[in-house]
């Protein structure tokens, strides 16, 4: 999606150790314009497919994924959480996951009543890297039942394991930017 | 406004302790058309006030902060984050937080290129009860210098004290829901 790729290099910062900072427009302040066109853009890939609800993780994919929502019939959005909470009781599904950019492990929790066997669901999450958070969900998913209907990534980072791997296992991963190799001491970005 | 109080009575649930628990709609599972309508009315609310930015808190605040956006004229959405990550660095504004729902302290943190002395910034949450997370949002906001134009709620524990101190202190306070009474034992819910 060039309008994504356009506004990585102009917003986006590359640091050494393959850190990509978009906290400008996606992570920490949220362009929803962008947001807008890209669930627009999701919503063209996956045309077609049934989706009951898209699931998604907290915190930076909830505004993608409220937004992306609006383009797919106003299905509901379900955001995992990743800490234990008193307003969370009853039976949830669990998968552990560890987080590069926290640098912890931490659990993916998603509550079995927003969960139906059956349901078709659209995942969504703002970076792929090496697919730990994704296949938490998926975990999740597989416990619960649920269809997969696809995967939309706002930024992959394609020289890391996470896409290769889901696509090989048969998931249809949209990602919108894909960076093929960046460069944290020239601060350069290439995409796929 | 009425459809909240109506989905609260019809899918919330109160349990002991104050607890209400809006899972199925507002903090987990979201239901993007009540936001749609919560973020409309916030914009019939605070019609007329510049409001350059919204500022929230991860993670529930984030999708009813992005979709408002959309009535604002699709403003920026800035969300202080909860925990330190290598995403963050550079200068950062935070503040101390206690978390009943949590049950833990946890600090506030935004980048202090996302709020530029001056910007006219509304403020919005998921909830208020005790106002300490939002007294966090505020400290930062006088730290940076920005004008609080309003705080939009979708649901306030009118019998805890975060409202009436907020509206005391002069904030323009609007909550889309303001529970009087609840009864965690017979599960009833009574609104102002």
């Amino acid at each position: 999606m060039k309008e994504l790729e356009d506004r990585i290099r102009r917003d986006g910062t590359v640091k050494p150790g393959d850190v990509l900072k978009v906290d400008a427009f996606l992570n920490h302040q949220c362009d929803v314009t962008l947001f807008n066109d890209m669930g627009a853009e999701w919503a063209r890939i996956f045309a077609g497919k049934k989706i009951d609800k898209i699931l998604t993780i907290e915190a930076s994919g909830i505004g993608i994924a409220c937004i992306a929502a609006q383009h797919f019939g106003n299905v509901p959005v379900v955001f995992a959480k990743k800490s234990q909470s008193i307003n969370l009781d009853g039976d949830q599904y669990s998968a552990k996951v560890y987080s590069y950019t926290k640098q912890k492990e931490f659990p993916v929790i998603v509550s079995k009543r927003f969960l139906t066997e059956g349901e078709h669901v659209l995942l969504i999450d703002d970076f792929l890297a090496n697919g730990k958070a994704m296949h938490g969900l998926i975990d999740i998913c597989n416990e619960a039942g649920v269809v997969i209907e696809g995967i939309g990534i706002a930024i992959e980072k394609g020289f890391q394991r996470g896409g290769k791997e889901l696509r090989e296992a048969g998931y249809n991963v949209a990602s919108l930017a894909i960076v093929k190799a960046m460069d944290g001491d020239k601060g350069t970005i290439e995409f796929a």
